[in-house]
């Protein structure tokens, strides 16, 4: 099994990077800290704390908000663990501290914490896996006692959630007299992956492999359940024929991934988020495990997902309806769900896949996601985002037509159910897990990230430093400081974009062989070797598949990493009049109104004009030459609002 | 007010339309009787006639199917009326004075008839307006009383619907002690214009003209009724905040066009149906009326459905949500609702439109639809049909995303909401209706139909007989007998699609001068004069206005007034990937498969060709060329099931 580089050995510093990690650090940490505490103006309550205050028998009082806001405590404590890795902070810690003490107070002596049911429903612990998110909120849970024991050292939290995962062993599994349930929002499995390795013990493997390959068995827990229940709705509050009204004919059980045992599914369904927090886990037990028949049915997923089911920009989720996957090639750009959380998710199945699997396409849509949604998904101010992630936007029709509903012209200061924003604080808070891995054979560099870092793994000892300008151009320089001699090999990725690129070491142009898509440099590396790669990062023009009809006759700007779209606020109303000219040269510019960093490109079209008011004519190729201007999809929405488009018509 | 030409006037011997009206006598209208009647195997009985004699105290039960289901009833009777004008049928004219006598039965001795209320709910008459239905059955009920009187002069169910209507008129109206509503569903507006015309009576008139005004008052009837019922829901049976929940964030009064006093409204909203049986019955009203402020609000209100909320084929409604209009040019074509009924009641507001306004552009719409999405949502067999009329057609979308799941890739053998088949029956019976048109001046052709008629007005007293080949060729005959001598004007519509045209007076080419579309042919007209009008029927390549997105880079083929569509079992599957060659010669040609009247279109286009399996790739214009077929939309869907598309990549 591949190892990523754990946070405390990696530092870093890039001229991306650094202004988000800290507008994370500086802003969304602390703004999710008041929201937790209710103490924002003109904001919903979001009374997590109070809940647990309540739990703990400190304040009187009834639940507040939805059944799974534990987990947005847990998913700020993960990040605001990763935080201190990244710049101690004793007020952030004892924040830290004294909310970990309170969730102690909340658990119940036998291990159980979720202040939803021990609050509202004490007698109805476990009686709704389908709708409940017990096990999802103990997954999130867990995942943040991992994380502040691995950068505090400290174990109070570490210890809660190994005495509710304990609890929970207990309550769970094939064994006489145990529920063979399994979780209606999966997330546990891969949180117990992460507790097995932290603490070791395999128990906790074998349960998350239970909840993995319990799931999709027939008859299904959930329709029993679901009868047993009396269905009785719990987000109608109720009773409905079906769990998931909404998802009309196609198949509820694919909602929750429950359509087949896990090994079985081919095909990405149902809840988007669900179903990847779903691969991750079992591809982080296929990895702990070496279960290789596990492992293809990851990769059978992983390969549906990328190849047929994902947006150019790393978005997946192809409905609102469900916040679901649908089917192969259906990418619609207007309708798109595309949440937030979704493209997260996919990192951590990419990461997941790459422990067992060292192929470079993994990090190619790691960096997809990276350098497109999941910033797009933040406003500059940090304090606004986006729980969808749109490829068209026609602010009009959002007011206008009940399909888009759920897409926002602007991003929202926060939300009923805030799970995008704290999801985006964990996972750039820890960008450094993605960097690096090693093997035995030697180190892998998968985003070129400024950093330094100390890395070991059989032979090799080595300190370096990475330095780039990445995505603004694609000059790269690695520079080793071995400790010791030996021979061992630094793959490279050579990104999956890029069609030219030269590597030289220590200033002496060289040629490497590529393995799964890594140069592999293999050599006695000395203190001081310095690779340099530079990657030639020209504006490109993508097309889609042809079977994604929605993308047919439209190309997508992109250059390097970095996928770019039209803004009303650029190049007029109506983008859909504008075509491209894909054989003219397009230049790189700069934006005023948009950080430094950020390339603009200039390009030629045309402008379809009206011949008449008429609604139909027949039709005249009147088209007038104009300039557009493109910008990254990263940044969009940040100056005045209006119309944005992805994909423009050639 | 200009006048229709009355079905006892005219009798249709068209090469194109006596299939179709044959079809619907032979088939549609037996079939139905056998569904109102719960004898068709293998559907849901619809208990519509059992439900009466429930009413009718003949036989003991429940209330069974839709609050509305008396409708069907309705519609068949006026279906079965205009057939018995073309074709005389004993026994059918039996059934339908044994159902008007068990209608009379049914009927309260206050004049009350909806079976819903009398057998389920009959202490809540008239208490739910909203989603109750009475008043639109009750408007389905006079129209079918008016149509049975006027073509048998049996005058048994116009009188129980005179009753029904007197007593209406006792329960709705600003004087005190009434009740201030209207109906949640319009038509009886433009039913009771239908009554006021049989009987003369004024009160009905001023009745339709309460309902009009009345609506979109401030404070809403709808709003305090909902409130005064607890907000519980008719139609999800449960206490709902809204409605209708499924609309969003959409103003839901838009839904039933109670957001503003009709007269303000300039923008068509909501349900489609509602919508245009209210904006018909408006019309109906100012004709009758010579309301100048409410025709106005008329010609808003057509101006926008025409010339920004309809699609090429006629189809209206963009979103299956509420089935529903959303805003201008909003015109998607996978996800479109299209309801039949919806173009059924665009044809009812043109004819109405033209009542005051003698303009070619209403029969332009009025064409666009009869020859378009009308004849499409019936199958071949008249046993299959459509509820919604999509112009693009992914077969294996249907089944797997909830945006579509109203969509049905081939035609439905009947519906438990079965309003549009009996609505296409008595449009298509009644076509001759909108052939022709009186006025002082003389006399108005709109549609190409070969008939004969007898037609007075004025100084004018003729008997004409038209002879076509519409659609499949433009050449028309008009030859004229007039009873005795006089000056008055033919006016004959100049389509609009028609760029080029010719005239024969008695075969000498002659000019006309053109009047708001019609070419005006004043003269002294004598036995034996003909007009031959010959209208260039070039296949002709239409593009949508620039600010419809959904078109943009696509045109749509049209030929005369029919549109285009190409079908997968002619042109392979992924229609997507096909462009036209919009410069390159089009032939007409034959369609095996088809009727021998379809003319199909052989064009040049071009395939897109997958450079990859990878979802993107570089963009490289690879393409084949292949000829393309394309079909009249009217016929799609009749051949082996598969993908369809109107608008073509260009």
């Amino acid at each position: 099994m591949l190892r990523s580089v754990e946070l405390k050995d990696i530092r870093i510093h890039d001229a991306y990077w650094d202004d988000i990690i800290r507008l994370i650090q500086d802003t969304v940490i602390p703004y999710q800290w008041d929201a937790l505490n209710d103490h924002l103006k003109d904001v919903e309550p979001s009374h997590v704390i109070r809940n647990f205050r309540i739990a703990a028998g400190l304040e009187e009082g009834e639940f507040g908000g939805m059944v799974f806001q534990d987990s947005d405590l847990a998913k700020w404590i993960e990040a605001s663990s990763y935080s201190l890795q990244l710049r101690p902070d004793a007020e952030l810690e004892e924040r830290v501290d004294e909310v970990v003490e309170l969730i102690g107070k909340a658990q119940r002596p036998d291990g159980y914490m979720d202040t939803y049911y021990i609050i509202k429903e004490p007698e109805n612990r476990w009686k709704n896996l389908l709708q409940g998110h017990e096990l999802y909120c103990a997954g999130h849970m867990i995942e943040a006692g991992v994380a502040y024991y691995q950068v505090t050292g400290k174990a109070a939290l570490l210890s809660i959630v190994c005495a509710y995962a304990d609890y929970i062993d207990t309550v769970f599994g094939t064994e006489p007299g145990k529920l063979r349930g399994y979780p209606g929002h999966e997330e546990i499995e891969l949180a117990l992956a992460r507790l097995y390795d932290a603490t070791g013990k395999e128990k906790y493997l074998k349960l998350a492999e239970y909840f993995i390959d319990e799931r999709g068995g027939k008859p299904s827990y959930f329709d029993t359940e679901w009868e047993r229940n009396g269905r009785f709705n719990f987000w109608t509050q109720s009773v409905t024929e079906r769990p998931n009204p909404e998802y009309g004919d196609v198949d509820h059980s694919e909602y929750n991934q429950t359509h087949l045992p896990v090994r079985e599914q081919k095909k990405a369904t149902g809840h988007a988020v669900r179903a990847l927090y779903l691969y991750t886990g079992m591809a982080e037990v296929a990895a702990r495990t070496g279960d290789a028949t596990l492992f293809e049915a990851c990769r059978a997923l992983w390969d549906d997902v990328v190849n047929a089911q994902m947006y150019v920009t790393g978005g997946v989720g192809s409905t609102a309806v469900g916040e679901a996957f649908t089917f192969d090639y259906d990418l619609p750009n207007d309708t798109v769900y595309a949440e937030t959380c979704a493209s997260i998710a996919l990192v951590f199945f990419a990461r997941a896949m790459f422990q067992t699997d060292p192929d470079a396409s993994y990090f190619d849509i790691v960096e997809r996601v990276l350098y497109n949604v999941l910033p797009a998904s933040m406003q500059q101010d940090g304090k606004h985002y986006n729980y969808t992630n749109p490829l068209e936007v026609w602010p009009e029709r959002l007011g206008h037509s009940p399909l888009v509903t759920h897409i926002k012209p602007v991003r929202q200061s926060w939300f009923a159910c805030a799970c995008c924003p704290p999801n985006l604080a964990r996972t750039l808070t820890s960008l450094g897990r993605y960097v690096f891995s090693t093997s035995e054979s030697g180190l892998y560099t998968h985003l070129f990230v400024g950093c330094e870092a100390e890395l070991s793994a059989g032979d090799m000892h080595v300190r370096l430093t990475m330095q780039s300008d990445y995505p603004q151009n694609g000059n790269v320089s690695i520079c080793m400081h071995p400790e010791h001699g030996g021979i061992w090999t630094l793959y490279v990725r050579k990104p999956g974009w890029c069609r030219s690129a030269t590597l030289q070491l220590n200033g002496v142009p060289m040629e490497a062989p590529l393995e799964k898509g890594y140069w592999a440099i293999e050599r006695n590396w000395e203190d001081g070797d310095t690779l340099a790669v530079e990657l030639e990062m020209r504006p490109v023009f993508v097309q889609a598949n042809p079977k994604v009809r929605a993308d047919a006759g439209r190309v997508c700007l992109t250059r390097g990493p970095v996928v770019y779209c039209l803004e009303q606020t650029d190049n007029g109303d109506n983008l859909s009049a504008l075509r491209a000219l894909p054989d003219l040269p397009i230049t790189d510019t700069k934006i005023e109104s948009l950080p430094c960093r950020a390339v603009g490109l200039k390009l030629s079209g045309m402008r379809r004009e009206a011949t008449s008011d008429a609604l139909y004519a027949p039709y005249e190729a009147r088209e007038t030459p104009v300039m557009l201007l493109a910008v990254p999809y990263a940044y969009w929405g940040n100056r005045t609002p209006g119309e944005m488009l992805v994909w423009i018509r050639v």
